[in-house]
């Protein structure tokens, strides 16, 4: 069988990478995609279009920009794996997080101890919850095995 | 006309009464619906049907509970307003708004300018972006007319 | 806030009329749907349309007309109690439960501890387990609460 | 033409292999999906994100996460395929019978003639009543013939 | 319990009265819709919006015009009945039938017997077949009932 | 039977007077929607949110304010009304009648005979073709009427 | 562009075969689906599941197994070709076409100008009318044609 | 990752061209779908299925002809672009927008600033404006990047 995961959630950490060799090693057919991860190129993703005054519409265009990728891939996927990390408010993580539970597309957290009473409704709604990567990894293998 | 609007997030001041209010000063056919707001009581909602020992399913009970009453007010709205304050991560908001955009149910944002870049995804799916209630009132206002 | 509920299940206990009395008597703005839960009049529903020699056919007609009632209720209600007592196999109240999980309408399953493993599936699509109709009729008080 | 076929259902006797076989043996371009059918395997797919001392939570987990490979598989075939089998209750069986029945993915039951009265409602919903594997396969060779 | 039932197909005998008031004869409270059933009002339909000297475009206009009140009337009813005459060809009532299958509404079928082969896919997708209206009437005081 | 109508396009003739005044003589059971059409009123939908510098934002907001209220009319619509002036380009009439058409709401398109080669798209996925608000009237009388 | 292309009623006559060569002659990528068209096959598609004495059992039970051949072509084809020829009712044809149309797939209807008032309410909802397959291969190798 | 793109829009100049070829030098793996576009062939689509007097029937038949290639094109496209130039009022170009709005396609519009307030409804439920082809590229290249 093959999945289709989208990766959400924190751009700060290796997870993505830690998962997508996990599920190679382990030869795996799944398949990735995410929004773009690269901070600086997602800030600017609208820059192209002309450039504006206030940080507002700066930051507007390169979101709706941006959204075009995430709302095709989240349609798209099987599955999604939406990672908060210690850092930052990570509000887009929550947002797809809900654009998928409206969708219909299950998901999985992936998120420390602590962040338990804060994700409780982004947690209700998920299908599993994992502290780590490699848990991750072992439920798609579970996921797309023969059997 | 007469609308529906849901409103999510922030529960620790007091913008659902003085947009519920001056809505109503001005005569407005609108009904709001709300999650629990009562903090106490939003965290005991699952607390009736047995005691746990771990708080990630004290929380977990509670969460899905309140989901039956946060669904259906969204899935019935004709907007919502989404309201991120200074404090507290509020993923339930974002969560909120991916499940309106999902939906196509158009949602406005209320919060201040610092929060600006941290929301940029949240308000780039949004068909508006408020700093006050009293211009959520306008624009409902607005929104009611006759013509 | 009003709530329209679907009951869904066991019809050899009153657990339906502990449902609503409770809610009666707690004065919730709640109206519930059913199907017909008289068991000689649902076994009979579609023997009004022919007499048929084989037992296949006879259930067939009527299932076929109770699908009509019981899928309208279902659509259009908020939500639905999914209840399974200790006798016979209640497939139907599983395949109510798989239906609104489909279509994405919130249930609470309402079963004794001896059910746990058997309905894990059905509970793990479920928005919570309740054991007593008590316990239903607060959870349901809660959803319609003011805030 | 070829098909997607989803088996649903009993898995303590071999009617998947039976059907599968059958199928291969006349060269019908048909793909199967299911469940993980190794019992003790499915009762464990939560464990490894932690132990739990409630036989509730951990069901509900690996539920969970079983629940993301078969609303997956359902959502993704053309048809299904649901047994019924003599001993257990199979909640899950009829559970995906409604997911089927909402989804508008038409299904075949499987079952024995004594199940006929407590199946109702599932084959009511049913495009079709099977006894046997063989019947099955040749139901599924005349679905991709070519004319 | 309240309903809305379409009524379609033939306008040739009085069945859509015989229905209505076996309806109100027993107090139930069903609304019924139709298209417009005066032939020469329903051909006539677009004549207003300018004459057309090709039969095919008067009668298209028309057509669609009518078009506007059947799906309102079929997209907004819980149910609907299938008329098959023993004259005419009819393809609206199984057109009409094919777009309720598609949507998922429920449709009984009232016609003879001697229509079963003719009629054998309409009747396929269909709750019931029923040969008298008074058997309709029946079926419809069932599904309203209380209990 | 009642209906909804939703009245989009040309705000610089009084066409929706027309149409509203001619249900009403006629004491048809329609309610009419419509986006705010003074004109001012619309292009300053967005001003208290906060000015802006750029032309193109300013229109922006108001636009997606208004939207607000335009695609809740077309989803709540039993069917719309499109009007077509002699002046201005009306993009946002056109772009109206394909939201309608994506979402199967049934429209009719008031405009010259001039306009028939530029408007056949906008025909082709039209209901009727009305040259004056009488005909849509009559159209609307017959729609609504008993038989 | 390849499209999938489903061919709709009548069965006595050669139209497939017309178009399907007419379409192979010319190149286009183009795959038909259709329901079962050897006659004998078609009503006997049930009969493996077990005998039937009375005939509306025997034609319900082939007539649900062709239902879920038929409407997975019909889901899964870009549009649809509904023949009617000029002897018998071919309600199945009309049924389709409703069908069709409730999804939104666009469909051609193939049938000589004697029929026209009769189908008047099928062509209506339909794209095109076409008297001849070769018309209907004319219009496929523009559809798929590169610009 | 793979893009599918719908080109919607103005047919006089080779903004198609320049996209189209702008990506094949990148090496971006996009494949482009759009209507017919030779103005003539586009305009006749219909004559082949008979001749009509009047004007508005020849372009009413092309008109519904060339529907079914473009929507399907957008129902199966990742996104849109839509293309307004100087002349002529494309109300086509409107109509594809809001037909993509309605199902959740983004779309970014191409065309110069003194369009921008004509256009404020079509860009308001845009996900981006461009001005030159090359910014489109651009977009595209982006979108579909690794990371």
């Amino acid at each position: 069988m093959s999945y289709k995961v989208y990766l959400s959630g924190e751009i700060h950490t290796d997870w993505r990478q830690q998962i997508i060799q996990g599920c190679e090693s382990r030869g795996l057919d799944i398949s990735f995609s995410s929004a773009v991860t690269v901070h600086e190129a997602s800030d600017a993703a609208g820059d192209g279009l002309g450039a504006e005054d206030k940080q507002f519409w700066r930051d507007h265009k390169s979101a709706k920009v941006n959204a075009i990728r995430i709302s095709n891939a989240i349609k798209n996927c099987d599955m999604a794996i939406v990672r908060f990390g210690d850092k930052y408010r990570q509000w887009n993580a929550a947002f797809d997080a809900g654009f998928c539970a409206a969708l219909g597309k299950p998901y999985i957290t992936l998120h420390d101890d602590c962040l338990i009473h804060a994700l409780k409704e982004v947690d209700g709604a998920a299908q599993a919850w994992a502290t780590t990567p490699e848990q991750v990894v072992e439920i798609l293998e579970y996921l797309v095995s023969d059997s």
